[in-house]
């Protein structure tokens, strides 16, 4: 029988009135919480004998060898890459894997989390929903079973974090438009503050203030939804500007190429007149014509790495780690840019 | 706070050495169950004060609320257009569904299948992994769980099976290419008799008889994998031919954009030269020039299908069904092959 342990993070949230993760991270000495907290929550886990993971994780004595993955959105291409990577590294040491969607909606997250915890997974895989705020069910859910989060994360969850440098990756497509004599690069975004998107147009803001180019709002547009119809509309509007841009920096594959098909309907030559980038590496980048200069995004190794920290904290559990692993991504220059230097 | 009950059916099934169905289907009083195994089992589970947890009912009353859905590949456009059905039509009746993969790997769809059986899901979609022969164990999960088979079907199977009509869907597509003119329609095949590539293939001699036109083997070609690169490998050797072909049917898109590229670069004219037509009508499709004529797999709509057929068989565990439907493909002509008869 596994040792009993009457005192939870929820119960110590409780009844000192923090939230679940403010326990828990000070519990992990996270450095957002103040010292003064974090010896106020340690006394009173202390004075319980609060142990972390120990009982609920101890719970179980049986290994299912399988892990549940959990992603907002199954038929994205990048997901796709993301499952490959995480199968195969499964299948290597023996795990079976289910996964479910959670459509970018916080509820089925939280379902879908309890209900592969009450099967007895050995261990979870998420790529958080949009917008996930309250991180309370994920805390709980870290408590009981290793978890690992990938691609879309929080600092609010002190786990195992693998991610690609959004932020830097942006940077290098931008510095290289600037560096092939681009001077008016344009950026097609998303509206709403997505997880990847405002990293990204972090990374657009700061090469275009590295390099002393002007920030000019006029040629920053953004869509809700970023399909390849949205970017053509996006495009027509940077065509009929006065002052157009000589260079389309598009956050996604799919908005660049929405923004090559509008420049090619209106007879605009590529990259001459105005270079297209965009984000991902997917396979439509080399369909399009001509070619798309885009950011590799190595979705498998990106799910290989995050199954191999989850299998490692299955496979040791006193060693729960707190740290983010950044995957590098590569610039692959093709047709929509120029190769060298102008 | 503690949980209520420290010993669950996998702590049973470990301590008496028995599978967590035995325990299970015993402490229900399964009729397969033996007697003393029973007795044995129930003592137990009296003594440590067992309750049933959630996965312990569902696995007796079919109260989950969660499907169990298994492909072959994940990351395959078709399959994820599938599983969006699938997952929208479950969203409709509240069920949850965790998805798996067979990598085409039978020892993989067996243990997925009993992996799945043993959670208590209500029910199983299977997509078969190739070369399925042997069924004993499909067979044997449709005794214990509603299962319907989707896209990669099986005659040996009997229960509902949604799929679409491959054959005709390929004779209408050569169909098209003779109404346009074309005498000479080579096809790009796979090799190894899928499900579907045997299916098209069929379709295709089934045009080219009923409009009379010749059977010729040298413009019949397979490769194992049909990826673009395959493809523009064999559409190498076509151009290559002396007396060449005048239209191609490729039984995927991605073959048929491979050939496209393969023509574009030989300054073959598209559809005047050669005409292509592929088979799927992926995103892809519409991201080549010229446009692609293709069959419209209505992945969404088979997903859905299937699952509406199988939620029926949930909520009616008495009306098990073994009928075969079968959803309506649509030829799409673009600009790969002429739009009128000449």
């Amino acid at each position: 029988m596994p040792k009993k342990n009457l005192i939870t993070l929820k119960k110590i949230a409780q009844d000192l009135g923090f939230s679940i993760s403010t326990v828990s991270r000070a519990l992990n000495d996270h450095p957002d919480i103040s010292i003064k907290t974090k010896e106020k929550i340690k006394a009173f886990a202390s004075k319980f004998n609060y142990v972390p993971n120990l009982f609920a994780r101890g719970f179980r004595t049986h290994k299912t060898n399988i892990i549940g993955v959990i992603v907002p959105n199954i038929s994205h291409y990048f997901t796709s890459t993301l499952l490959k990577g995480v199968l195969e590294e499964a299948e290597i040491h023996g795990y079976k894997v289910i996964i479910s969607e959670s459509v970018n909606n916080i509820t089925k997250q939280t379902e879908m989390l309890q209900t592969m915890n009450q099967f007895g997974v050995d261990g979870i895989l998420l790529s958080l929903a949009r917008e996930t705020k309250n991180v309370d069910t994920i805390l709980n859910i870290l408590e009981q079973v290793p978890l690992v989060l990938v691609d879309k994360v929080s600092t609010k969850v002190p786990c195992t974090q693998v991610v690609i440098d959004d932020e830097d990756a942006a940077f290098r497509a931008v510095e290289h438009l600037i560096n092939t004599g681009k001077k008016r690069i344009a950026i097609i975004k998303e509206t709403e503050s997505s997880f990847t998107s405002e990293k990204r147009y972090l990374g657009y803001l700061r090469a275009l203030r590295t390099y002393n180019l002007e920030i000019d709002d006029t040629i920053i547009l953004s869509s809700e939804d970023i399909s390849i119809h949205q970017a053509k509309r996006l495009a027509n509007i940077l065509i009929s500007l006065q002052h157009k841009p000589d260079a389309v920096f598009a956050i996604t594959d799919g908005a660049a190429i929405g923004v090559i098909k509008a420049l090619k309907k209106n007879k605009i030559n590529i990259p001459e007149e105005i270079a297209v980038v965009g984000f991902s590496n997917s396979l439509n980048s080399i369909i399009i014509e001509p070619k798309l200069t885009t950011i590799d995004q190595p979705g498998n190794k990106i799910g290989s790495v995050a199954m191999k920290y989850l299998i490692n904290e299955i496979n040791n559990e006193n060693n729960i780690s707190n740290k983010t692993v950044v995957i590098k991504t590569n610039l692959i220059v093709r047709d929509s840019s120029f190769k060298i230097n102008k």
